[in-house]
């Protein structure tokens, strides 16, 4: 990881509210490492905007992404400018008022321009650290990718350098001509869990489900 | 709702795995009332995309989305092309081999040009749908909103006609030349659950949890 923290641009900085943002490296991996998932915005032909889910990986200073190498979105976000955006909502905010509802959150914005690995071995080495992020483990316990599935996927690294994260963590924060109204203010936390794993039917032996799904978790 | 399935367009079609996309409202609706927030991809002054995440209610054939009136991303949605996309991840894929490993999701995309709303009753109301949307039956435990709070809000609407759901529901699918390995294979759900609410510190009254963050639930 490069120590030094990001800086601020036009586009990452927090014009409204500064105090929840933040540009050092270790906060917004944190956020992109936790998450399975990114929604990718990118600019059509048109000029409209298109944003799709995809999984991500970070691997050092870089965002990896991938998808068929058939996909149309794949192939514009190539050297186009992409904004990939990471949330977590972590409770939900219960105010006195129905004005200061919200949530506590964290969220990363990365602007820039992904290129596509090329090189077979760079992208095999580039989708072992995806499926890594997405079930940790599972890579010891399947087969390595062959030369065709290597090349049958189209893997993009996007440099995490314009890139911040904006974060919400705390109580309701009410009006104080509200404090005194008999309505319960608090949090309502939000969890995700995993499991228990499902075999699938039609498996030939008869094996218990894989330690990278028993373990499941994410990084935190 | 409206009865008639969405038309699809040349950018709601699904060029590649057609199977997966759906254009009945009630499918893309219920992946719009489960989900809490929505990610709201814009193109900025220099043509570069913006993804933004955000809260989102549907009010019959409309999405609703709302801000802070001093909101810089809502200013430029407004009267322009967005893309709205909406994301549940439902169980992760675990297949036979790296390359198959997959999701089931359910996503829902929606193109258009959001409208502010900006009648003080209409735009109240629209508040009054987003409140029940992210915490229902919250709205009956608080005040009204005040004028002056619906004026520091900035409501858009934007008509759910271009859209359409992309779904995977289904057991890994491995290659013939996988099936006899000695991988487990199956899925891993992925759930997300609510509280215990957590009282603020500051209340003055002792209250307990109100109902709605005690039997919160999203609707499925």
């Amino acid at each position: 990881m490069t120590e030094a923290a990001m800086a601020e641009t036009a586009r990452t900085e927090l014009k409204r509210i500064p105090e929840r943002g933040h540009f050092d490296r270790p906060t917004v991996y944190s956020i992109i490492d936790e998450a399975m998932i990114c929604h990718v915005g990118i600019v059509d032909a048109d000029g409209r905007p298109v944003v799709i889910p995809t999984f991500h990986a970070r691997d050092g200073d870089d965002l990896l992404l991938h998808g068929s190498a058939a996909s149309r979105l794949l192939r514009t976000a190539r050297n186009s400018e992409v904004c990939v955006t990471i949330t977590l909502i972590d409770s939900l905010v219960l105010a006195r008022s129905a004005f200061h509802h919200s949530a506590n959150y964290r969220s990363v914005v990365i602007f820039g321009v992904p290129e596509q690995i090329t090189d077979d071995d760079e992208a095999g080495a580039a989708l072992d650290v995806l499926v890594e992020a997405l079930v940790p483990g599972r890579g010891t316990e399947v087969r390595p990718n062959t030369r065709n599935e290597i090349r049958a996927t189209t893997v993009l690294r996007l440099a995490i350098n314009e890139a911040s994260a904006k974060i919400r963590n705390g109580p309701p924060v009410d009006d104080e001509e509200d404090m005194d109204a008999s309505v319960w203010a608090g949090l309502l936390p939000i969890k995700t869990s995993f499991g228990p794993p499902v075999t699938a039917d039609d498996m030939r032996l008869d094996l218990p489900p894989s330690d990278s799904a028993v373990n499941y978790r994410r990084p935190s």
